[in-house]
């Protein structure tokens, strides 16, 4: 009987220790994807592409019997040679290389230059060969800075006693209901995907006191448009005892500064290939709902069409007009009108007709929507009633109300308009792996 | 303008800081949810329920004006009081209540005493009143485990290289294909629910290498059994550059090992809670599916009826015979049957009716497939040809393949059956928060 035993073979040498010169004259065996071969004379160097970076291998004609010809972009191979430091090289640098093997080559030549600085395609055909577009080195370095908000996400409230759970997406009923929901046969039953995992989280608070979950949410909106998705990645977090809903507002800052630290600790080399400045997170100013309709209104001579809504191009002026005045590039707009929110949103006592909830927006683009929730039964019943729904399907969220809730509310973050604006991108198909929108369901 | 600048009004004490002894002897304001209320004579227990833990508060009837008859349990409160040092009491202080602030009251009385230690309900009363059911403290113990389990997942494949990632669970195709896909209407399209990321993660090895994802799958399986859902979380991983699939055999335990360790370190109240003694990591037995097979019905008397596949008793006795023979919780079968394993498991070139593929057994039960995937464009192809399938819906699969892909493999796992497993439950619902089932679409 053979065991395994945790332990892997560590016979490669990784790039982070070739650059950090900890194997500088050392005979090592280095694996990697072939990214550019460039043929000098007498001197051939074979750039490989790694997952954290690109080394440059060298071979010397002279000095070998390797068949140059073998060594096709886009091969996988595993060069063997001995490190040497070379200013010239990226990172400083560079194999000699003294065997290389191919382990595996591509059938046909890349449909586009992947290697190339900029992608030199559009982003339909970008999106219609995704995978083999996301390999060019600043693609991909778009998706390494969002996992770095998700990972932000994750520790900052980790730290702030919040339980990670996961809710399922297949139900009975939604939280908000309409339209934008999925529909599907579930065994002979009707069901639908989750647009939010709204009810789960609420009715978790009353188990975890503070709960999040990071995870696909669906919506059948038919927007078709640069910021609207199908499918995206929800960082949701809901949170027990709450003062008032200002207290969402610092968690979620809080979330934010964290994770601009732990970008620039851990994710500088992304920041740099993608010429990345990051935002002030320090202090985000706060603005009434109304109070923003009526500053953009008199600072861009904007008239006021839709009084209970902020139209794009008022979120887009709202963001100019905190930009110019106080150089933020966030902004908490808060007290929505109540007819424009769900029916659990808190009300707030000293005007009925506005809500205790704030978006967030960033460079203009609303990246949040939360809010304190209504915690007590018969005002829950109450508000269910005036609008006119029926408590149908919502048997099990009700009980949970029925049986004591503490003060909370929550919000969720859209994880690809996030890292979009992070990155300077103004389309949100340009920061999801493989998005899905009205018209593209593939790859 | 107001400023937010992400940090909370921290005013509240924590039961850590607490229960360490920092604020002995402190005037405190402390809030959680009544678990208990229990009069003795002139000393009243208010029991509060934090999301870490109980605290007890101590009212003297002589010294307060407070009525007694408001705290009742589930109610959410504030207590203001000092806090003493008390031999007695759980974790060793208590407060002392001076004041007390009724946040919020359940309308009516639970529908079972979640403050009991064990819940005094069936399974199917506890899933009809989950979120209920959930605040019992060895219940929501089982899901703070659970979180304890993706974070070791994820912290340990960080530190291994790997990058998360976030692929669509709606699809135009699914990877197996085949009965178990739930289908919906996209747009007037058919689309599918992904059963498993197996194409995304693939295709992702090719840009990241290593990559990891923790999110749902969708198995429209009509198995009702202890052990099946329709909806789980998959903890998968991918990686490339593997010299053969016992490099992802040695991750996999890796993992295990890290995690345990983290369980250890962070989640030892739940632990001790749940009375829960952590399996053995550190060597874990690999034997093949045929010898596996053979040594069973040995064993244990038990005639080979399905060759092809291990039924659940066979599996539950390799657990046995492992456990028996070498005092080992898991086990790794290796070399499946090809007919059994999906279209992309690289054969044994050795004998191409097994695979180079295993699963994890843990205490007799499948909580991992893995195995090694054909990197090899024109082998997919005649693999493909070779089952009558066709390539139709996976033109980008199978292109990332023309353009070149390294020797790869990756495994899947089972969240809520490892959860079950390291917990000593026997039914899977027992670790979902809100299980789906074939009867079960609610809450």
């Amino acid at each position: 009987m053979e065991f395994v035993t945790g332990t892997a073979k560590k016979e490669r040498a990784e790039l982070a220790a070739i650059l950090a010169g900890e194997l500088d004259e050392k005979q090592v065996t280095v694996n990697g994807i072939v990214h550019t071969v460039r043929a000098m004379g007498e001197v051939v160097f074979v750039i490989l592409r790694k997952r954290d970076g690109l080394l440059q291998c060298v071979l010397e004609m002279k000095e070998t019997d390797v068949d140059v010809k073998l060594i096709r972009e886009a091969a996988a191979v595993e060069v063997s040679g001995v490190i040497r430091r070379e200013e010239r090289a990226p990172g400083g640098f560079e194999v000699r290389i003294e065997e290389i093997r191919i382990l595996s080559e591509p059938a046909e030549p890349m449909p586009f230059a992947v290697s190339r600085w900029k992608l030199p395609v559009t982003l339909e055909t970008n999106l219609d060969h995704r995978a083999v577009a996301l390999r060019n080195m600043r693609e991909r370095a778009k998706f390494k800075i969002q996992e770095g908000i998700v990972r932000g996400f994750r520790d900052f409230l980790y730290g702030e006693g919040f339980t990670e759970v996961h809710t399922p997406k297949l139900g009975a009923k939604s939280a908000e209901g309409g339209a934008n929901l999925f529909k599907l046969e579930y065994f002979h039953r009707p069901a639908v995907l989750q647009q939010s995992p709204q009810f789960y989280k609420q009715m978790l608070v009353g188990v975890f006191e503070r709960v999040f979950e990071t995870a696909p949410v669906f919506r059948a909106e038919k927007h078709n448009t640069k910021r609207h998705l199908n499918e995206y990645t929800s960082l949701d977090f809901e949170m027990g005892f709450i003062d008032d809903f200002t207290d969402l507002m610092e968690m979620e800052a809080g979330f934010l500064r964290y994770t601009m630290r732990l970008l620039e600790a851990e994710y500088a080399g992304e920041l740099a290939l993608l010429g990345i400045t990051l935002p002030d997170t320090e202090r985000i100013p706060v603005i009434r709902f109304d109070e923003a309709k009526q500053k953009v209104a008199e600072a861009y001579g904007r008239q006021i069409r839709s009084p209970y809504d902020l139209e794009p191009e008022e979120e887009a002026l709202i963001g100019q007009y905190v930009k110019e005045t106080y150089g933020a590039d966030f902004v908490f707009v808060t007290h929505y009108p109540s007819r424009k929110r769900p029916f659990y949103a808190m009300d707030d006592p000293k005007d009925p007709a506005y809500t205790l909830s704030f978006d967030l927006l960033y460079d203009g683009l609303e990246i949040t929507t939360g809010g304190q929730r209504i915690h007590d039964y018969q005002m829950l019943l109450d508000k269910i009633e005036a609008r006119g729904m029926t408590t149908e399907g919502m048997e099990q969220y009700l009980e949970v109300f029925r049986c004591g809730m503490p003060p909370h509310g929550g919000l969720g973050i859209g994880l690809e308009r996030l890292t979009m604006k992070l990155i300077g991108e103004d389309n949100v198909r340009e920061t999801t792996l493989f998005p899905r929108d009205i018209t593209r369901l593939e790859p």
